[in-house]
């Protein structure tokens, strides 16, 4: 009945053209609990913190509906820490100093609690991580999704090759789907990357929107223009979320229904990138949400009417 | 009852990625008409060429229900011709050649047959010809629509300010939106600019569709995924000439037909792309284009079904 989330709960800090942030709470994990956990409950989240991780921040997402068994606190460690500067495009970021501290050795262990899950998302991590979570299911989720980056692509792709045959829906941006595929188009990009195993493709274009690709069919969701894109840390975290949580909600993986987590998704990460870290994704309800889906009808509807 | 053009009728040499075309017929002008006449007939051309540019075009054109008569032919001199090179996105490209030959001193002339046209498209020009067709009509049309070029806005600012409070509708792509605005975000360029004339702005992004402004509403048309963008020369005027072709059949001038009319130029723009030149456009039929109508109405359907 649940959704099992794996990846990092961590520290960023980030400098953009409009601000920089000190050292504030991110990682996959966090933003994919916090954007899912608007449509399903319980979240069942698997990671690894330090000591400095604020219990207030976990106390919160607790508070959610998001079950903490699964995180593993090494009180004599740090979490894992980003710092980046993105450009004035928004697109593109410097990454300044990683820290993979308490990530270095993580081993994650599912609980007998969360065996009963029937839908998992990968968070962006060490394919062989999320390759074990895989294996420590007895029965397989009616859906599982993944998240990768290129450093996968480059220092792990045979263990990223295993994991993407046992998947069915890959969520990675342009680039990524051109280093994976080595096809610059996008579209033969997408055939290339369904041969290696997931029957449905997420290409996520950051502000020109997302392709969902499934067999022959495409399907594509505008990103909402905005005045100012403030920080777009944790966004494509964020659409995985709300993707995720929408098919857990709904339980219905049609190809239609599909297209609605896509939607879902990117509302989602068009609040994200309005503030710092998780800060706008804390504020919001569910009357701004279905404000905002409602943006999305708007935004791309019309009435062929052609002779 | 009739829709006058004005721009370039010349010739282009372009390499691709893909592969590299003699000098062949191009020119504004001509993808507006060849676009533009699937949907309304007579068109009305001013242009200029050469003794040099094929008789077998203008028939062609004429046979299209393309009135040639505001068409100079100088015998003795050569049309304008580009040659430019595309870079491998395929959204930027190196200017190889400019040879202006009859458009240095191009002075258009609005045959007295033209005087009852509704509709106008000011093909991307020096303004201060776009201006001086707009004084030689007698009564204002219905709906002005205009294209320029940063070229412009660097040389000849001035008259280009004047041209944009004499114009309903302004296309421009994302760079020129963001030179004639000074604004990054496209949603704060589109703000600026219209406050300076025109009541609709469509910022065409090439692969990453087009956005439609008016008030504060706007509207997104994706591109369609292609496997292969061949050439995309001629793609933003092939665009202009499907949304005013729209328009004149249609006569309708409401928020949501302008929306139809961007789907229409957006779908003739993803003809335009699929072979060198105006070839594609020569070929494609009726059936065609209601086919590819179909194609982007599935690319972004999608039911809201939030609660």
């Amino acid at each position: 009945m649940s959704l099992i989330v794996i990846g990092t709960m961590a520290f960023d800090a980030i400098e953009t053209p409009f601000g920089k942030s000190n050292k504030i709470v991110g990682g996959a994990a966090t933003y994919i609990a916090w954007s899912a956990s608007n449509f399903t409950r319980p979240i069942k989240q698997i990671s690894v913190v330090g000591g400095d991780f604020p219990v207030e921040e976990m106390k919160m997402l607790e508070a959610r509906g998001v079950n903490m068994e699964g995180v593993q606190v090494k009180k004599d460690q740090r979490s894992f820490f980003w710092s980046g500067k993105y450009h004035l495009d928004m697109n593109s970021r410097d990454t300044l100093d990683t820290q993979l501290n308490v990530l270095a050795d993580f081993q994650p262990v599912v609980p007998d609690s969360y065996q009963d899950c029937e839908f998992l998302m990968l968070g962006n991590l060490n394919p062989h991580i999320q390759l074990s979570v895989i294996k420590q299911l007895k029965n397989r989720p009616k859906l599982v999704a993944m998240d990768t980056m290129n450093f996968w692509m480059e220092s792990a792709m045979d263990d990223l090759e295993k994991v993407l045959t046992k998947i069915d829906v890959l969520l990675i941006n342009d680039s990524e789907a051109r280093q994976l595929s080595g096809q610059f188009s996008l579209v033969k990009a997408a055939k290339a990357i369904l041969r290696m195993g997931p029957k449905y493709l997420v290409i996520k274009k950051g502000e020109h929107g997302a392709l969902l690709f499934y067999e022959n069919q495409v399907f594509f969701a505008p990103a909402l223009p905005l005045e100012d894109v403030f920080d777009p840390t944790g966004a494509g975290d964020t659409f995985a979320g709300g993707f995720m949580g929408h098919i857990a909600r709904t339980k219905d993986l049609s190809f239609d229904n599909m297209k609605r987590g896509i939607i879902v998704g990117s509302a989602m990460a068009s609040f994200c990138v309005e503030k710092f870290g998780t800060t706008r994704l804390k504020e919001i309800t569910a009357d701004d949400i279905a404000g905002r889906m409602k943006q999305f009808k708007d935004l791309v509807s019309f009435d062929v009417e052609f002779v």
